[in-house]
């Protein structure tokens, strides 16, 4: 239940793997038992009304599972999403961060899950809930 | 059961009220029974190693099952994603159109539940399914 | 958000509308926050292998949350629940309690969403996890 | 793509493999493009308001997909749901059979993916859909 990478480690990894969307994410906190990440919504993410898009909060859940994933397995495993439940509660604030807060669930041979729980910054009832399950490959000999 | 919108209105109504994401998607077909919606992958839609973003392929499940309930319940309503189960099957081609196919297995009063198939122009399987729920705004006086 | 019943009031409802299944459940906490469930499983919850029944484990996911939005909102109100995902996760014992621990997230006008996370007793990873969403009817004249 | 396992030799493995629940489900019909399983609404199925209990509708899901699954890869592989997500979209009738209509999504190595549709029998619009995953476990030696 140790981790194999840490905050560092985990922004340098996504800089380099991810560099379309690394900018987009800012790591907060890796801990063990769970794993923060924080988006500044910019023009590209908002929708009409002052909101952030649904890709956006998928896009963030996203990153904030397989980091999390990531943190415990190390840099060399290449997990794909396999399934994604998302629950879209309340409208997200333009104007302010928006936090995940993953956590893992399941940490198998074959599959993981994860859940995160996202907040606009400063209000204290979750904009969106998501559960995710990747596929981690197996080791190469 | 008759349309409301057709897909010059549907074209239409996405530039206006989407600008930021309107030129992504292509409406193809607007029938009753299903509507189908085309995006041509771009630099900004793809991540290492050939393939397509999960939230590229999930703003388009979205914008397909959107379609679909405006194409019946006319321009004026204004209906929120609620939940959205997605599953990811195969990896999108990077250099093929994709194309979601969504049909509405639900219009109710209030929700609206529909599903959507995702493929690579061309290739027989698809990449990805998804079922999403709508809530839907009560009329105002 | 204080209660609007408590332990023995939803004890008793669960037996007076749902005295098919009611005695399969023991509702052990009722807080502000969170609601347990637990459930012994009987022969007809079992299945080859010394495993407890998926319908078992949705049934439970489903009552405990069916509960946490009753304790806010009162027995008059009928809810029906609308969509779930639940992830299995771990092989439940077939001769330990089975928990379920839920929270509502969202308690809005017409839809309410909570999640659950259930647990095979003194085992420390859950089992399975579930989020549901139910609609709420609207208030009587 | 052809099929290891036709409607006697499922019905035969149900009854076998699955003893507490076989007497519910009668399998219809097994082509590679589909299968679809009734099931007879019996007291402990019903709930009050003349309906059918969710864990039912669930169960008929999974079996429906389950048998889809071994139809393909035959009775000797194990496969264990992983995950489910299922949208119940109206109220089944409790004097009617209920049919599931199931088909795969995808059959890999390790993951099976498969949806259905839950009919009342005689009524045209779904009572609930489902989209389930499968574990496949490796071949033993």
């Amino acid at each position: 239940m140790s981790l194999m990478m840490n905050k560092a480690g985990l922004t340098a990894f996504l800089q380099k793997s991810f560099p379309q969307v690394a900018d987009d994410f800012q790591i907060d906190t890796v801990l063990e038992t769970e794993l923060s990440v924080c988006l500044t919504p910019q023009d590209r993410h908002l929708r009409p009304g002052g909101t952030v898009s649904g890709p956006t909060l998928f896009g963030l859940a996203d990153v904030s599972i397989y980091l999390a994933i990531l943190s415990r397995i190390g840099p060399k495993a290449l997990a794909v999403t396999t399934n994604c439940s998302i629950d879209f509660m309340r409208k997200p604030a333009a104007d302010r961060d928006l936090i995940a807060v993953a956590r893992l669930l399941k940490l198998g041979r074959v599959l993981a899950v994860g859940d995160t729980m996202i907040y606009s910054d400063g209000m204290p009832d979750p904009v969106a809930r998501a559960t995710l399950t990747y596929s981690i490959p197996p080791k190469q000999a």
